[in-house]
Order: C-alpha cells, then sequence, then structure tokens
C-alpha cells in the first residue's frame, strides 16, 4: 500500500507520518518512511541542487523534481512495494529520518511518502502557472503509472502554516498569494479524485490527525489498522 | 548562431570545438563554447550525479539531462544568443575549457555546444529504446523550442572511437552493440534533417575537420568565415 502526505510546508506532514508509521509498525507491518524530493543517494543530490542551486529556471527545477521521482518509484519506493526490502544495491542513507524501512514482520507492505507526483502539479501548475495536463503527463513518465493508493492533505490556513515555520527555505519565501494558490490547488486535486484523498484539518494536534489517518485506515482495509 | 557537435566519445568533439571557437574568435566573433551536461554550477552539480551517482534508473537519467538542458539554454545560451553575453546573475564556471565566452567585437554572436537535444535522442531512443517521440516531445520541452542552426556530426567507426579513450567512464563501458546503435542512431537523425546536420569524416584530423566545418560555415553565412 502506497500512502502520500501532501500539503504546505508547516502543515505538520513529517510529523505525522512518523507517528502514523510508529503505530503500523507497532500492529506488525513492514513500513517505509520516505519522502520526495530526496531520498537515496541520488535523491539526497537533487534535493541539494533543488535548495541551494541558486538561479534555476522553473523547467530545470521541474525535471530535477522528475528526476528523483524516477529514482525514486523504481529504486525504492517500487522494490519496497513488490518484495518488502529496497533493492539491496541502493545505497541507504545515513539518517534514519529520510527513508526508514522497519523489516518487521511484515503483514502488509506499507510506503508512507511526504510529498509525491501531486506537490508537482500543485507548485508548478497551480502555483507557478505550468500547464496542469503536461505535469499529469510528466508525472506519468517518471513514476511509469505509479498512483498513490492513498494521500492525505493535511490543509490548513496559508497564515497558520507560514506561522509555523522556524527556517524559512526558497520555496517559503515566496509571496503569500503563491501560498494562497498552492493551498487552493491542492483542495482543487483533493476535489478531483476524491476516491483517493482525504482532507485533514491540520490546525488539529498530531495526535488527532494520527487517529483520523488510523480510522481511516480502518475502513480502507481493516487489518491494516486493528490493535 | 547555434551550433552543436554530435557524435560518440573519442570522436574529438571538444578538440575541434575549440579550435573552430578559436578561429571564429580571431575574426572578431563573440564565441561561447560550452557543453551539455555540465555547464554552469547547477550544470556542474547534475553532470556529476550522472558521472559518479551510482545506480541511476534510466528514466531518472533522462530526466537529468533534461534538467540540465533547460538550465543551460535559458540561463546561458539563450541569453548570450540574445545579448552577446550570459546573464551576469550566472556564475561563471572556474574552468575556462567548459563554459568561455568571449566579449569581443561580436560581428556575430556564436554558440558552440559540445553536445545537445540530439545526444539524447540518440543515446536514450535509439540506443536504449526509449520512445523517440516522446523523447523529441521532451526536448521541445526542456529548449522551449530552440534548435541549432547547424548541428556537426562527427562521424567515425566504433572501435576506432572506443580506441581513442584513455579514461573510460560509466557510459563507454556499455557492450560494442550499444555503441554500434549509437552511431546508427546519429546518422538516421543527421538524415532526417539533412539541412541542419553535416556528417563529417572524424577519422580525419582535427585540423582538416576544422577546415571543413569553417568552409561549410562560409557557405552558411558567408561574414562567419571569411579571413
Amino acid at each position: 500500500m502506497f500512502i502520500t502526505f501532501e500539503g504546505p510546508e508547516g502543515a505538520g506532514k513529517s510529523t505525522v507520518l512518523a507517528m502514523v508509521a510508529e503505530r503500523l509498525r507497532a500492529r506488525g507491518h513492514a513500513v517505509l518512511s520516505t519522502r520526495e524530493p530526496g531520498a537515496g543517494e541520488v535523491g539526497k543530490a537533487i534535493r541539494d541542487i533543488l535548495l541551494h542551486g541558486g538561479d534555476i529556471h522553473p523547467h530545470a527545477e521541474l525535471f530535477l523534481f522528475l528526476a528523483d521521482r524516477a529514482q525514486h518509484v523504481e529504486r525504492i519506493i517500487r522494490p519496497f512495494l513488490e518484495s518488502g526490502h529496497v533493492r539491496s544495491s541502493v545505497p541507504q542513507p545515513p539518517d534514519p529520518s529520510d527513508t526508514t524501512v522497519h523489516r518487521g514482520e511484515g503483514e502488509h507492505r506499507i510506503v508512507l511518502c511526504d510529498r509525491h507526483a501531486d506537490s508537482t502539479v500543485v507548485y508548478q501548475g497551480h502555483a507557478r502557472g505550468m500547464d496542469i495536463e503536461e505535469l499529469r503527463r510528466l508525472n506519468w513518465l517518471a513514476t511509469a503509472g505509479l498512483v498513490p493508493d492513498r494521500t492525505y492533505l493535511l490543509d490548513l490556513p496559508v497564515e497558520v502554516g507560514l506561522g509555523r515555520l522556524k527556517d524559512p527555505d526558497r520555496l517559503d519565501r515566496e509571496p503569500i498569494e503563491f501560498h494562497r494558490r498552492v493551498r487552493e490547488g491542492f483542495r482543487a486535486e483533493a476535489d478531483r479524485e476524491p476516491e483517493r484523498w482525504r482532507v485533514l484539518d491540520a490546525t488539529q494536534t498530531p495526535e488527532q490527525l494520527v487517529e483520523e489517518i488510523l480510522a481511516d485506515l480502518g475502513t480502507y482495509g481493516a487489518s491494516l489498522a486493528r490493535e
């Protein structure tokens, strides 16, 4: 099962993802916690360029995200979903907070990913104005058609998200209108595929969000969330 | 004028390119000598991943080439063609052999580029089997439609090219059949657009190749190659 967490910076995605991973592991599932961009060695190098590369043209930025995604899907996510572990030839990152594999008894194999293809549609498309259908097509090429089974949108007012940030990076210095387009873009994507997305009120505490997610996973596949 | 040099490793592209640049500069033109991948700071970082990134999936490799190309076209090539110099915000590489700008009197602005979009069509398409029309479309996105005015194919038998290599990198360790598909792919591309391509016998000396190229440029635009 491939589960993604989407939403703006400051929504609490990584905190909630880690807590959900812990709960699912405690139930004996094999869980891979990962993120985009920046999983694996190649992903880390790409993430460095994206965050610190200076004057990157929007098209170059887009192709870097797609390169990271293709590598992530083909070398980490898909192998894990198929076999329960990442390919042995993939160097594992030293920082366990980035891509953590728990090789448990593994009733189910579950990938939890912080951002994925939808972020490209929202940030490059809805927010920066690139052609959205073209972006969907490029995502399809990059993922070879892999789509999440479930996507949680951690939705919250723009000002609340920005107010939570302690260390703004390049994206967070965009004007407020950019962040509004991001929020509306995510909500539009969720409306477009309601069977895949669940929109969560991210002004709640992480604990409340985790309970909502586990309850939802319980209805999705009862054995996933059983105590 | 945007001129590209294509062909396999070992064909002498970079040597010939440097000599043509020198001759054109001596005639007072403003010449930018550059290459793909690896021009500029972002390009260098991408090139490092491509050459040393380990187990890179072919789709990730493709998107890295496209990222490099988009950045190169939009931040270096197009600004030079339009204004005669690269954007001041683009950090210039310390190694003058990579991206060298000569700000001469500049009767004409000429970009000489070692590999460009055609290499992607040939290596990823003809040689590795990806869909060639898809690659053309992706190139168009990465270059925003910029196509070379002239492309020189330095063509030579596969064994001759490989025999010239002193320091084989990742690509050069591909099986001989791969290199044959590369050669045939380049020739097929040249046949497809004969008005743009000129196929040169790269078993000649660099001096002979330079004379052929200058003679061709003389018929293309007389003032480019006049003494």
